[in-house]
């Protein structure tokens, strides 16, 4: 069947996963907020202070809501660690146990669970490392991971929200800068959805369609309704 | 030591982690935009326009980003889970080692991670089970997760933006409602933060503070900076 043996499961590294984070965001929610409000105000001043104002919102909400992510992750992964150190010393038999249901329900048979059970509990470091990643799913964590996270998402929306502004910084009309906003945007959201889609191992163009399609229909939603309520 | 034993090592459901999702977003991100513009402008009613447009942006944004997460976490696993049965039958050596390398990392003898790899390989269908779980990490989702995901985050986000403008429908000085606004919003981020808190495990009054001093510094930021830009 000419099948090539490559094991190319892409695996995104956490600075990227937190640009697409807030690109993603920081490229569709400024867009349409200023699309939904061309529809609805005359100058493009107004759009501009609603704009920056929101970009100043969401970095700061998604950057601050980064680092309590990543905190709340070193805070969980220490206390659950504390926890399984001080399971091993006190209740070993329950733990063992535990190991062994981990090789059940991976279909391993009885005898050769509490063999595995066995070898692990010689080595308590090994043995905790075990019930971290294996019975709780748990990988230590970068410890400067929530500081890194919160600057790349903030930085990413910060970037991305001033693209879609850009027009009605030197567009008087905001129906006019909407159009350049529009074109603008939308190609940055596709070549942004492009390599979103290659680096998460996905059909790159379709990705870039749907991304794209995305901006369009949030811009399209706040375009109308703004008009709606504002009119 | 009086240690008891039971392992509450809680897990949030994907419903509960979605309404966190877009509720956290949606009650900072409009809340902050509104602050931001009431330093600027000067009739509430734009307030209560840009608001609007901001939160259908916003859960339109989250909503379909969370529909698209959802879709691709499925055809990711879909697509990684041919390769693993193509692989299993085609290159079944290499996939007993790298069976084998799973163990080894956990600190197994040689001999056991032979045994196990012999014995898992008798069941092709436990054999792809623990390779999708195990060397790639992946579980198997939910096949509606998208579509409840896209409907529990762009709800969530809606409910949490319309808390923070209400007062801006209702009284004309956008200053006056600004205090209104903040005084409804902090409490409010302070009691969903003290529920996430609760529900991720975390201690809940000093994490219901940090989601309300987000809130809060990323209100105080959008005010200073749209009262620079607009004034």
């Amino acid at each position: 069947m000419g099948y090539i043996h490559h094991e190319a499961h892409l695996r995104s590294s956490d600075v990227i996963s937190d640009i697409v984070i807030g690109m993603s965001d920081g490229l569709t929610v400024p867009f349409a907020l200023a699309a939904g409000l061309s529809g609805a105000v005359a100058s493009s001043s107004l759009v501009v202070t609603a704009g920056i104002a929101e970009i100043v919102a969401g970095s700061i909400a998604m950057g601050l809501g980064g680092y309590l992510a990543g905190r709340t992750e070193a805070d969980h992964y220490s206390s659950e660690r504390r926890r399984e150190v001080a399971e091993v010393e006190s209740v070993p038999e329950k733990e063992k146990e535990e190991v062994r249901e981990v090789f059940a329900e991976m279909g391993l048979s009885p005898a050769l669970q509490i063999t595995i059970a066995d070898e692990l509990a010689k080595d308590k470091v090994k043995w905790v490392d075990f019930m971290m990643k294996y019975e709780l799913g748990l990988d230590e964590p970068d410890p400067n991971r929530a500081t890194k996270s919160a600057f790349t998402i903030g930085l990413s929306y910060v970037v991305g929200g001033l693209i879609p502004l850009t027009p009605y910084f030197l567009i008087k009309s905001p129906h006019e800068a909407l159009l350049y906003s529009a074109g603008i945007t939308l190609l940055c959201l596709f070549i942004f959805g492009y390599f979103k889609s290659k680096v998460t191992g996905q059909p790159p163009v379709s990705g870039a369609l749907k991304v794209m399609l995305i901006g369009a229909l949030a811009a399209a939603a706040a375009f109308g309704i703004a008009r709606l309520v504002g009119g």
